[in-house]
């Protein structure tokens, strides 16, 4: 990894950061500068503007999900380990990587056209997927027959709270925590 | 119920519900105003302020959240059970009272003091109350051991996505919906 890509990678991380703390609109150019340490000229060197930043963020972790969504869907495991496998990568990007957020909750609501349809259509071809396996897992019995989408929204949403975690009064223990949350959500999807 | 207490009761309804889609900043008494069909001026004679509406909205949540927990934990129903009950006090907050969304979401963050340390604390008095019960729920082997915190949140934010249901595609099936979350969180939880 380059010097710029990692400076790079630094800026994207306060940018998410920034987003989720003080809101997309509400986070300017200065901000962003101060918590990277740069001058704001000197950040126009690494970024063209906050709105690409967004698109770069949002775009960048839409297709990481889609290419593990794409991985996992081509294996042979069962449905509910693919299942299975899709929530460790949720759990496993809303833990290791920052700017996952940005994605997943509301800030990519801030882009501009056409950047907003085709991230609106990102997700769909991601929720159609997972939706994909969750019904194949019903109809081969390994999943407790429900309402797909009802199962999708409610699984997506309870691992939302690790985004949110912001000061923990002790260190998380992440792999610990990954697990449990992992361990309670296939029990509910078990047949 | 007087047409006054009708009228503060949707203007609570549509500031909630502004709030969620705009954000508590960007809200101002004219966007009220207009949503409930008032004139600045008149708007006046039913609230004193944006402050003391997200005051009023935030303390009145709490407060139905703490009974609904109270009255849940004085049951002689098993540990089991009384999680379930809770379960359905959010399921039913979250679909039937929008105001809930600015409590449970992130807009009560936009109070001032004293009052934001009060409603931190009655969070705290309401997570205390839950925890207790899963724990107790561990202890007599109704429910499979794990950390309590990680549940606590894993079945908070489970829910979440509910709140922020904007433009469903179609009508949704509220009670299907509803008891199709109950029975997934539970079936995870039970040992």
């Amino acid at each position: 990894m380059t010097t710029t890509q990692t400076k790079k990678q630094q800026i994207y991380e306060a940018a998410a950061r920034l987003f989720r703390d003080k809101g997309y609109s509400a986070t300017s150019m200065r901000h962003l500068a101060e918590a990277v340490a740069l001058k704001a000229s000197s950040l126009y060197n690494h970024i063209g503007s906050k709105e690409e930043l967004l698109r770069d963020i949002c775009f960048e972790n839409a297709h990481k999900y889609l290419s593990g969504l794409q991985a996992i869907a081509m294996t042979r495991d069962s449905n509910l380990d693919k299942i299975k496998s899709l929530i460790d990568l949720h759990l496993d990007m809303a833990t290791e990587d920052i700017t996952s957020v940005t994605a997943f909750n509301d800030e990519w609501r801030h882009l501009s056209e056409p950047w907003l349809s085709d991230f609106i259509q990102l997700r769909k071809d991601y929720e159609k997927g997972f939706l994909e396996i969750l019904e194949a897992g019903m109809n081969a019995g390994e999943i407790h027959r429900a309402d797909a989408h009802t199962l999708l929204y409610t699984i997506l949403s309870s691992i939302r709270w690790l985004y949110d975690w912001r000061k923990p009064e002790k260190p998380m223990d992440t792999e610990r925590i990954k697990q449990q949350i992992s361990n309670f959500l296939v029990r509910g999807l078990v047949n």
